[in-house]
Formats: structure tokens, sequence, C-alpha cells
């Protein structure tokens, strides 16, 4: 039991909700620790959302609603953290979800499927091939899912997938607490946030940005001024 | 399986044997989040000893060697990450060890105990009583360990038990990667390094440093001057 009046309360209790989560076998262990390295991001920008972050989630929205097969790749940190605002995110912008594991078997697929279906998700379910040139299982995906999609949403990600859809020409969103991290580094718009805010940010940004072109849009977008607004929130934390 | 030229190979196989202790009950689950937090903030560090902890590891070790009851408080990540060099430091310096854990029950008990007694460490066991004032059941310590040391090593520890510890006028050294956390700013001294490096640095100073009189010794640090340090290297990372 964590006393009520400890400082950190808020953030164990998540911790918490996230070892049961791994107790159950849908996060896996190593995620649980790959979370706490996020927690510790987090904290360095404040665990809130930067005026700079709001402004990628705007334009996260606009690609989003501008692409033509997007696609949300769900992990099973993802699953447990923002299964509802998974759902919402979904019903407003028709977002096609497919599970993508790093500690992948098939019966941890259809669990994380089953608990976003749960939440209300439509999950695409299918047949997987390699079509993401990766020695990792992560390059399997769903023909007519990740391996035809035009954008790809990815969050809580290891970083070498985001560099190869990025090499396949796909448009990449990436919600990553770490702006040091290749995945935000290398992803068309890294979101330096934390998921379970931005989500509901982009969600709502759907209702009053605009569509355009994709791809000059994509090319308009300055990832670095992101990662570089991240860190100079960081070092001031740290100041 | 994590392919062998993923470039955070490394990292990620600490990782996995911190989940493979999970698995066992070694680790709590929630202790393998906390490690993920550590894991960001030695990044921050760049994953190697300062300088500046360096200089607070020969200052450990005047500080253990100046003590006449000097224990090492140890819990399960400790335990599951150092087992060995708590040994070495041990017979080094003749410190005694005591378990005490966040998630505590008699079984994870015995079971650190069990692990760091397979690695050589003379675990101190006995009656426990609660002679820390904590709600929480860190609170519990030996009369004749925690309950009676002038000098606690901490490592990866919550911060209200290291505030009750210098409140009970104790000298506390914290191992801790975090310069922001309570641990570390309340410590006597805080050591802003990793543990299976910080450990046997102060094993092998104390093989040239000297004793003094520990309290005259524990006021002339300045424990501000080691957060400082550790802040500016990693402000220095992330610029």
């Amino acid at each position: 039991m964590i006393p009520k009046n400890h400082p950190r309360y808020k953030s164990l209790m998540v911790r918490e909700s996230l070892a049961a989560a791994a107790r159950s076998g849908l996060v896996s262990l190593e995620g649980l620790a790959a979370h706490g390295r996020g927690e510790a991001f987090d904290y360095l920008i404040g665990e809130r959302t930067t005026a700079s972050a709001a402004e990628a989630e705007r334009l996260a929205s606009r690609l989003i609603l501008s692409a033509v097969r997007p696609v949300f790749s769900v992990n099973g940190n993802c699953a447990a953290l923002a299964a509802e605002e998974i759902a919402v995110f979904q019903k407003r912008t028709g977002v096609a979800v497919e599970v993508n594991l790093f500690h992948r078997t098939e019966e941890r697929m259809q669990q994380v499927a089953d608990h976003l279906a749960a939440h209300g998700v439509e999950v695409l379910m299918g047949e997987c091939e390699r079509l993401v040139p990766l020695a990792h299982d992560r390059g399997l995906c769903l023909p007519e899912g990740i391996g035809s999609a035009d954008l790809i949403l990815v969050a809580l990600e290891d970083g070498d997938r985001c560099e190869a859809l990025r090499k396949m020409g796909r448009v990449v969103i990436a919600i990553d607490l770490n702006p040091l991290s290749r995945t935000a580094r290398l992803a068309t718009l890294p979101i330096i946030d934390e998921l379970t805010r931005a989500l509901p940010a982009i969600t709502e940004a759907c209702g009053t940005e605009m569509a355009g072109d994709l791809h000059t849009l994509a090319a308009s977008i300055d990832n670095q001024k992101f990662l570089a607004d991240a860190l100079r929130e960081m070092r001031e934390r740290l100041a």
C-alpha cells in the first residue's frame, strides 16, 4: 500500500496500474522498465503539455486529417495506459488501429487486441507479413494496415522501426517523451508529451484543423524545432 | 530476442535481467519501473562515473571508515543488480547488510536475503521493530542494524525514509541517479552514479582513504555541490 500522503502518489499509482497490467501479461516486464524511463523524461518537462508540444499536437491532427490511410500502431504499454483515449481518437478520426509488439507472441497479440476491443477500439486483425525490413518481429505487419499506410502514428516505441518506416517514405508521427531518442529524432513529427495528454489533444484539434496535401505538409515540418524546444524545457527544469 | 546490433543492446540486456529477477519475485514489478527511471538519468550523465561522483565516492569511503556501526540497507533492485559488488564491498569494509523493502512480504525478505547470501553476502537477520517513524513498512528495521547504526548507506531508495533517518540524526549516504529526488537532496552525501559503478569505486577508495571523526566529516560535506555538479552534467548532455 502506498500512503496517500506520499508526494509521488499519482505517479506511483500509474506505475502500480501498469504493474497490474504486467501481472496479467498485457504489458511486458521490459515494457514496465521502459515506462519508468518515460516517467523520468515526463518529470523533466514538468508533467504537463508544453506550448511546443501543443503546437505539435495541432500539426499531428492536420497530418492525420490529410492522410488517406492513417494507421495507429499500438503496443502493450500504449493499450494499458490509453485504451479509452485510443477509442475516442479512433471514433473522431477513423484511424485504423494495428497491434505491433516488441515482445511478440500470438497470445499477447490477441490479449492486447482484446483489451483494446473491450474499450471500444476497432482493431485491424489478419495475416501478418514482414513488410518492414527489420530482423526483429516488429517488422511483421498487416498488408492492409501498416503495410500500405501513408501515415503511421507510433507511441512509446523503439527507434529502429521508426527509422525503417521513414526509409520506406512513410510519414511518421511519434509520441515519445525522450527528445534524444532515435524515434523522436527520426520521426516526421515528434510529439514530446505523455500519451494520455497527447491523444486527447490531437483528438480535440481534429475538430478545428484543416486537411491539406499530406506530403507537402510533412515536408514543411521542422522536427528539430520540437526537439530543441523540449530539450530547452528540460534544461530549465534542471537549472 | 534483442538483436546484438541494437544500439541500446547493453541497456536492454540489463533490463531483461531485471525482468527475469521480477519473474522470480526478487525484484518487484514497481521496482522494474523504478529501474527504468534510473536508466533515463544515467543516460543523462553519459552512463559513466563523473569526476564529481568519483569525489563523492572517495568521501563515502571516508565516512564508512569513520563510522562505528555502518549499515548498508539493501532492497530488491539493489540485490538483483549488485549482489557480487555488495559482497566484495562488505568483505573490505565490514559493513552490516540489512534488507529493507518497499514492497515487503516475509517471503520476499527471505528471497532477497537468500539471493545475497548465495553471492557471499552476510545478511543481518532477526526480529524487526518500527524504529524509523514512517507509516510505511520501510519503518521496520533491526534494533542491532539500522536501528542503532550511525551511518546508513541507501541505494535506489524512496525519499521519505532518507528524510526520516536524517531527522533521527543519522549520517546517510545515498546512491541515486536522480539529483532532483528527495533522497539525493536530503542525504548527507548524495552519490549521483549507477550502483554497479559506484560500489566498486567506494570499495577501492577504502584501501587508500583515512578514517576521521564521523560527524565532523559529515558536517563538512556540501551535498548541494554534488547535486549542482550532476545537474550541470545533465544540462550539458541536453544542450
